[in-house]
């Protein structure tokens, strides 16, 4: 039976014939001529012909600004490609990335592509058994300023966020091996500190130290963090190709979870007719190669995604349902996947008084995480934690944080800092 | 004394404070915060801050297509990161990539960065010695359709291309490690064909073999290849990040010239609002990382690049001026810089009446690069190759293609097949 990965194509044409192009797609990028062949060679090549799935030709309303465009799938034999995500990239989009206004919006695998790729280690459910956390959005805070801080300047950040409350810390996604806070040492610095708070908090916290370096040394880097005690990496995955990162996530001596950093996402997902869509670049992809948490860009707050775009990477992080991964002409894909969720983390610009939004459009399958929101609290770094803490206690109660914060000083400061959003 | 790397944006904002703007980045991805560091400290972390280099801002002429932008340049002390491009692309542009309408449009580099870069092992004037061609463009085709063929079919391809003349043939990046065609026995078979070209045409001959599979595997499938007598290596840079090229490069058991595709570049390049420019992308980046050969879509053919963006690319893969890649706020930059030129090579839809037009762009220090131009020639892909060459031949005489043609049928069939453009 011949199995195939199918892409998703958003094509911006005026006046294109989409059904050529599409049948072109299908063609050159597989067998590469069709019609010229003799017949005995096509009942040879056929297992390698691309077929067009489907076209949904969008025809402009008239208004100005709304393009002419179509939705073509097309489905690539799985045995034109290794099964790795470089390879699956390069055949749907190497080439075709270049010709045109043309963005690559989905991707769908076949069962024996999705096969090699046993997902994230952990996932949503493993992060949540770490910390003994089940029944509550976590939270994350990230590391103020870290450049030119010394390891005790970088302890004392940590013991205010983690005295706080929160479950996670992760490191600022540009903080390299530097002679002042080389990973051995803040990991080890860090956790001393992670566990002075745990007395006082009673909590578990999990401390993302940031993978870095050279790709050939990235697993030996990441035996180091974790030998110190790391017991998260974080990890620039878009920097370095997916592989790099499966690679990471199938090292069955990496055993703690990889939190996916977004970094240079932007230069891939906004532009409406270049790029990668964000549920395939920060979704499904993330995902596949293994990432147990996901940072993308919020709606809510500074650093902006569109609200639609938030959604339909949670439902790739989360959803358990075949149909959404797998690709097959001929059967239903009933079965559950097989892929453990990935943790969503909405990031940046987030203060307490959004924690509502952010549950009602993410519910109790959420990571919140803030920066300047906990440590730009008008009591300090440990009040801002701990105002957070109270949001989320108040929402998942159904208690507005107006009359929460009546009883709760931190929120009720957080509040007057920063307002609600409703 | 401090050194920078620098990072210059295009911004797009209708009516943003750039001044303040280039503030925020300048203070934001280096130290964090500055007005409110006390002085004692603002000694310390003076070293670590970012600067504003220059501010360029271009007001809308009013026309309704023209719109605000401004290009900042901010300069990064080197410090703040590990000499690794994954660690220089997330400073500058990981965070900043997802701040509204911003494009990375150029990078340079603090000496004790570049200093971490030998670039191309073998440069353009590496690959001429291999080849013995000094005084002309060279040539290059690639298979026209290779995914399920044998070994034979690709002997026979293989023979055909290099019996035509051509100084080096490229695997289609879009072949991976199959049965029929694994990457040993196929460079096995090909160098034989190129052996018996040899005899016929007396040249030499460069076979890039695409190099695929898991990042980790990639210097061992580099080793493979050339102990089965690859003589040159093709790699989907992007697919797997700029490290990995590096890595590959400075590789002392990769002793051959290694070619850059720019498979997924399109998804980078073409929005004028986001993304990375293609002269960083495509020409700085490749360069620094390594590259010895770099492919880019031509502006001639079917996959379109603007001819600014080709020029600017050749600039980057050509320069020898230390000004275009150092940036020192002290001295000037009038040493020679220490890369080796990339050899650029415009590709996409190419056939025998564009090379007056490649050459007048690119002199003599360009590879022409043909796939369909080769074997879709009326007289065969033998003839195909020939029909290049001679007009490789007539142009660089200074003879035009049509007076060439009149002694010589196979460039005479390739002008009527598809013209010449002046």
């Amino acid at each position: 039976m011949i199995e195939y990965c199918v892409a998703t194509y958003r094509c911006y044409d005026d006046k294109a014939d989409f059904e050529k192009k599409a049948t072109g797609i299908a063609v050159g990028l597989t067998v590469g001529s069709w019609t010229d062949l003799p017949e005995a060679r096509k009942t040879e090549m056929e297992k390698h012909l691309g077929r067009v799935v489907s076209i949904e030709i969008h025809e402009p309303s008239g208004d100005s600004v709304d393009k002419r465009y179509a939705d073509i799938a097309i489905a690539y034999p799985d045995v034109n490609f290794s099964r790795d995500i470089p390879a699956l990239l390069v055949t749907v989009f190497g080439k075709l990335s270049m010709d045109g206004q043309i963005k690559l919006i989905d991707l769908k695998f076949s069962s024996s592509f999705l096969s090699a790729f046993p997902g994230p280690k952990f996932g949503m459910q493993g992060v949540r058994d770490l910390l003994g956390v089940h029944n509550r959005p976590l939270l994350m805070s990230i590391f103020k300023s870290v450049i030119g801080h010394d390891l005790a300047g970088l302890r004392e950040q940590f013991y205010l966020q983690a005295a706080g409350g929160v479950d996670l810390i992760k490191d600022d996604e540009i903080l390299f091996e530097n002679p002042l806070t080389p990973i051995e040492q803040r990991v080890s610095v860090c956790l001393e500190a992670a566990h002075q708070a745990s007395e006082r908090t009673g909590q578990k916290l999990l401390y993302a130290a940031n993978l870095t370096g050279s790709t050939a040394r990235l697993a030996e880097q990441a035996r180091k963090a974790i030998s110190a005690g790391a017991n998260a990496l974080l990890f620039n995955v878009l920097a370095y190709g997916y592989d790099a990162l499966h690679e990471l996530a199938t090292d069955p001596e990496v055993s703690v979870p990889i939190m996916a950093h977004p970094a240079m996402a932007g230069a891939l997902y906004p532009a409406p007719n270049h790029g990668i869509g964000a549920s395939v670049l920060l979704g499904k992809l993330m995902r596949l190669a293994g990432a147990d948490i996901v940072l993308f860009p919020s709606p809510y707050g500074s650093v902006v995604m569109p609200k639609a775009d938030n959604m339909a990477i949670q439902h790739a992080l989360l959803t358990n349902k075949s149909e959404d991964y797998l690709f097959s002409f001929n059967s239903s894909n009933d079965a559950a996947l097989s892929l453990a969720p990935s943790f969503p983390v909405p990031s940046a610009g987030i203060h307490p008084g959004l924690v509502p939004l952010i549950l009602r459009d993410f519910g109790t399958d959420v990571i919140v995480n803030a920066g300047g929101g906990i440590h730009g609290h008008a009591m300090g770094t440990i009040a801002g934690g701990q105002a957070f803490r109270q949001a989320i206690d108040a929402t998942t109660q159904g208690i507005s944080l107006q009359d929460y914060a009546l009883s709760h000083p931190e929120l009720k400061a957080a509040i007057e800092q920063w307002g609600v959003k409703q």
